[in-house]
């Protein structure tokens, strides 16, 4: 027993774990390459005044924030946003739009830890900058389809809530220009699941009265499988602007493939105030993961807003933890187990020949190992097992006398002698 | 021009050099996945206690420590060894032996930026535990032979710089018991390149008398081509003992194929208080790289000093910084440059095909861009040019109303009209 552990919210992973979040990361990420995105390297240090400029200074309560040796104040990076801004910021003239971008690390919070809630935790960042049409978020979500279809998802398993930042508080303003319009969205919030009757009553404990509540609720009931509908019975620019920018990136997520994944969700407002336009949620269909599993979406402003040019931006950052309970959920997180292809067994005089084969099979791309601990048959197979091995090779004194050398198959416990040329080419 | 900067020693990497990294890291992990080492995942932040208790408490000077907003002393972490410890220390008993891991990820030093030295800097760390046979050492030091020239390095651009912590110290404490050992290895260091006369005058300087100062330097040099002569020419147990160690991990990497990359260098005694046996660094043989690349050896004693089990190991953590350089100085280093297989361009009313074929080709593999930005024929073609797309599919109006589409070829300019139907399976 140690006289060390980690930090309370920091976690150690070992081996059999390590392999299925290795394969897991794998995965999202040579999906996400094939889009085209690129990988960038980041710091995992930034001055603190990065994110307070983005996020205000009471950001830094809930981030790891400290005075370096310089005296300069630093942050441990809670998220890549404003790290990403800055590196458009410094080079947009010289890169050719649109800047597709993407990377896989750790990020930091202090935050008290909970399910799936990690002090580190880890994410990939898929970003779009420079383009303002429905195709890049279309893109987005395209993207999120194809990862975690190929994490082995069924098309039941996941579905996008997708809406437009705007759309509700523009229907609150349209309906009643004197309501309080965060508190009705957030009586809309509160309601997600409820019935008609319920929200209505919460709008009208809100301010609004009852009538325009009513109308309220209707139009978003209707409006989920119609968004024409609330075009059509509404009568209010800036709300327009927003339902027709929400159909257009549905439109073209239905050329992209992924329509299918979307649902309208008006009351899908994700909470970080820098988004602009086009939001999603991804959310477990069958709903045994309670919280979104990741969320993304429009941010034009926020480039420009952190000392960078105007460049508009769509992007999404699904983490490692709540992508690990959605697929244990759906029973399609991979075997937490260590694969190996040969272990090279040695009896006797023989390791000369043993580190021979396992350098000719490692150099035809298998995983291999060889005895290192100078062990007895018996301990060597038993080791050969608790790494999985699927073939033990035994290169022993007496068959190599005679040129063999004992291939056994891990599985069956069949055994074999061959030439042992047959491994020597 | 961004109002912001990353900070002193810090990097940002954009793609085009990412991709070379992630390149040269892929190859170096893959390498070292094939000898069977298995990846595991640490946190950034440790308690500062396991470094202090590891280096005493002037290392935090070096460290970017701070205390936490739940008090806690906490350093980023400069190294992995001790985390790795804490791990093994954990969890000996539930696995097999031997332990052998491997991870890559960046690490934090408080200290003056310099050439390939930054205050973040990636490597990889190999280590394999419970095993005090040469054979352990002279896998890792395999595994680096291996790993190196699968870098595209030469046989002759790199050597392994072999020795035994303890030789030296034994040699001088042997010829002259009353000797400052410290002060005379540190007088042999100073000497590294320096003729047989001013190495003696160094010793001299240190205090040995003149002839004990030759007969030193006379046996280094003799056992740099023989180890025997070492034996042969000294009565000291405990200088024997080092020297049938270091003849061992010498006589296991013929075996592991790895002994012409190696070479005696007892002058080699690495600055790491903890290792305590074999111990290696790799140099650029043509010198450019004038430092040492990377180094590792035997740290047996450092798991049990961490409050762990007594656990032998040996370990080896080339940092990607110093190989970069010498990659870079053989000319080997990866071209700095996206890749894209295919573009798709859209003309007219034809998205819907075109992200068909996109989603077709990306589900063979290729890496695929489409229009996201609404743009011109022209700007198209240029973009796809500028992310260096090997082949471009032109799906236009007309062309697509008699089901044919356009391949060009982007190098040749070669273009070919062909059904649509081939690539929509």
């Amino acid at each position: 027993m140690s006289m060390y552990e980690p930090l309370k919210g920091f976690r150690d992973f070992y081996p059999d774990e390590m392999e299925a979040r290795r394969e897991v990361i794998d995965t999202i990420e040579s999906v996400v390459r094939r889009y085209g995105f690129r990988e960038i390297g980041t710091p995992a240090l930034e001055p603190a005044a990065l994110f307070i400029d983005k996020s205000g200074p009471e950001i830094v309560e809930e981030l790891y924030s400290f005075t370096d040796k310089g005296g300069r104040d630093v942050v441990l990076t809670p998220e890549l946003t404003p790290t990403v801004a800055r590196m458009v910021a410094a080079n947009h003239q010289a890169m050719s739009k649109p800047i597709k971008w993407y990377s896989t690390r750790a990020f930091w919070r202090y935050e008290e830890p909970q399910q799936a809630r990690f002090r580190e935790f880890y994410q990939t960042n898929i970003d779009i900058f420079g383009s303002s049409e429905p195709e890049a978020t279309a893109e987005i979500l395209a993207c999120c389809g194809d990862l975690l279809t190929a994490l082995g998802l069924a098309d039941d398993d996941f579905e996008f809530r997708v809406s437009h930042r705007d759309i509700l508080s523009e229907l609150v303003e349209w309906i009643d220009a004197d309501a309080d319009t965060g508190e009705a969205i957030r009586a809309i919030d509160r309601t997600d699941r409820a019935t008609h009757a319920e929200t209505v009553t919460e709008l009208v404990d809100a301010g609004l009265d009852e009538a325009d509540a009513d109308r309220i609720v209707t139009l978003l009931e209707d409006a989920s499988s119609d968004l024409d509908i609330l075009i059509d019975e509404t009568d209010h620019p800036s709300l327009h602007d927003a339902i027709e920018q929400l159909i257009a990136v549905l439109d073209a997520t239905r050329d992209y493939g992924v329509r299918e994944h979307c649902s309208i969700s008006l009351t899908t407002a994700r909470g970080l105030d820098y988004y602009t336009g086009v939001v999603f949620e991804c959310f477990d269909t069958q709903g045994e993961v309670g919280r979104s599993i990741f969320g993304g979406g429009r941010y034009d402003d926020l480039i420009e807003g952190l000392g960078g040019p105007s460049m508009p931006a769509v992007g999404v950052a699904p983490g490692l933890a709540p992508i690990t309970q959605l697929l244990k959920r759906a029973d399609v997180w991979p075997v937490e187990a260590q694969e190996t292809d040969y272990y090279i067994l040695v009896v006797g005089d023989t390791r000369a020949v043993a580190a021979q084969i396992a350098r000719q099979l490692r150099g035809e791309g298998y995983v291999v190992e060889n005895d290192v601990m100078d062990r007895s048959f018996g301990s060597q197979l038993e080791y050969a097992d608790s790494i999985n091995a699927k073939t033990t090779i035994i290169v022993g004194e007496r068959d190599l006398a005679e040129g063999m050398i004992t291939v056994k198959d891990m599985e069956t416990g069949e055994q074999t002698q061959e030439p042992v040329d047959a491994f020597l080419k």
